[in-house]
């Protein structure tokens, strides 16, 4: 099990992400979540879903590129493809908050993952994020190209995506990327309180509150979300990605390596 | 009286808000408000309305709950309901340019209010903000659904709404929420310094850099806005809302007490 | 010569802005522009351009207000008005990546021609930005409307273009204006290596992120830069302005004096 769901009580739960070595997010841990969203939205109670990492130095790491294409393959539940992009939609229309709380290193998928829900709060000592697929000859494709810019606008997306450089958690604050970088012994009490806050509300106006606020503001259209996914596909499968991520994977790729711990000093 | 001007000049103008205890918005403030909107319309050098609070802890306490239903009935010049929201489209469209200097607490409609206004600057020390309508088992109504996103984006929008939670004026600055957060002893030389620089230009600019500003960047539309308030009204006469005023009307809601001042605490 | 270019390599060029006394931006740098974008578009392994000022308390002071009409007429590329509106749509649309390395002052037009880079970083200490045209009653015709909103969002770009007052750099950067203001000594050291880093990347991938992300978030439409721009000629010609800009012209405006250092005060 990569997923393990602590129910604190019937209106606040908690998800350990757990993939040594360094929780990287592949097939495995797709089908989980796909598990774990229908019993979230089965549940009747279900007001708050916190997500942390049981791993110190990685919350998600990135995708699993050996098994990039492994995916579980067809339409979810809401029509976009049925892993990821389907799990990611459901979060931003659940009736309930889903909330980040994020040690380690979130970059390429494992920032799109945070992106997807609904707030994000981060260790201000051991956070980074990072976009590094530009380092790959790739780009984005699990919604960072889509929602990135929503939240730091136009000009540090591109900044972020085009360096594929990592950021502290600071820097990540200052641009929006997450609602607030925390000290890291202050962290876990700030979104303890919050989640516990959150759960003492009434589960319908919660969800209303979510319901409005999708129709008012900007989301990713289902068009752009599975645009950009074949598009990555595509570069994925050019001989420049697959030169640039052999020379990487000689570097200690996928493993817990300084290559890892700094990647975007690797790129 | 509960709204007084202060004519500094024909360009520049004052409004103190002084309704004790709490400065609480209610039927009477918003009739005393739409006076002064025709009035603000009609004068011809007008360029500037400040607006200041007279009540040391206070800027807009909140909604005046016990009289939620007596605000004035029907359409208003915009088309939109006779009393907050004509207001509030009013100062948006409006050929002078409104600022909001605040100390104290701007929580639920007084949150709302400064958000209406065309700039926000507040005392670093003395100023909270809030959406605190999920406590009562309700959400905002009179416009955060639709202006707060566009100033914080949708993530801390959505953080600030779900928590209910009270905010200082330097973390209500980093999210968007007030243009800056000023020292204390240093805000009010900072408004009356803008607020008389734009007065000395002209009226005529003024108002195209305000049309044209309108014309291109997202304003919430007619439909959002009454389509909120519908919802809010409903919310409200849900049982849950009853028993969550009881409750805090129990604990010294609506009065000047600590219940007040520490709203974020008490939901 | 006002622009000299320096080929570092064939993926990385800096463009260096030269106009002794203030860099002001006249019809002159503007045909020199258009020669140069040409080239950067033919260049097919160019991947960043880094512009800088040769002088050290100004990088584009602002539009050379006497010269106003001697722009080149036609339209250009794009079909927008052949000088600087057809200029900042190429960059924008360029398969290349433009950055702003900011010393010394940028207002006005010089504000609107880093605003049209796809990012931009400024030194600390020394750079200055305003919108200063309020002062001359006009407003932002180079697409200052169109393009501040979306980096600050509308209140602080109405703050910023009504009072038209100077910024620093920090506060510029936390109004979004920037994508971050670093220390002055820092500065070079920091672009040098961001330029490197996305000239090491691929050509193609760079271009499709720029692509598909101009795709996805909100650029100015060609109507909003037109219309504004018939209605800055408007104004410009208008008496009000003639008189300001005497004014202004008499304290030293254009000329390396305390009147250009400090704009913000004189207006």
């Amino acid at each position: 099990m990569i997923l393990t769901t602590q129910k604190i009580n019937d209106s606040y739960w908690k998800v350990i992400v757990n993939n040594p070595p360094i929780n990287l997010f592949g097939p495995e841990f797709s089908e989980e979540l796909m598990v774990l969203i229908d019993e979230f939205e089965a549940a009747e109670n279900l007001k708050v879903v916190v997500f942390e990492s049981a791993i110190p130095d990685f919350f998600i790491a990135h995708l699993d590129v050996l098994k990039a294409t492994g995916f579980p393959k067809g339409a979810g539940k809401t029509g976009l493809s049925k892993s990821w992009p389907d799990i990611a939609k459901r979060f931003e229309q659940a009736p309930f908050v889903s909330i980040a709380s994020i040690r380690g290193r979130a970059r390429g998928l494992g920032s799109e993952f945070v992106q997807a829900m609904d707030m994000r709060f981060a260790s201000k000592e051991k956070a980074i994020f990072g976009q590094p697929e530009i380092g790959f000859s790739i780009f984005p494709g699990g919604g960072g190209m889509e929602r990135l810019h929503l939240l730091t606008g136009k000009a540090k997306a591109l900044e972020i995506i085009l360096s594929g450089d990592d950021y502290d958690a600071e820097t990540a604050a200052s641009y929006g990327w997450i609602n607030r970088a925390i000290a890291d012994n202050e962290l876990d009490a700030f979104v303890e309180n919050l989640a516990q806050r959150i759960a003492s509300f009434d589960k319908k106006v919660i969800s209303e509150i979510k319901s409005i606020m999708n129709e008012r503001a900007v989301n990713p259209t289902d068009e752009q979300i599975m645009d950009t996914q074949t598009r990555f596909f595509e570069a994925l499968a050019q001989p420049e990605a697959a030169i640039r991520m052999k020379n990487l994977f000689a570097k200690g790729l996928q493993q817990n390596s300084d290559a890892e711990l700094n990647l975007g000093k690797y790129l």
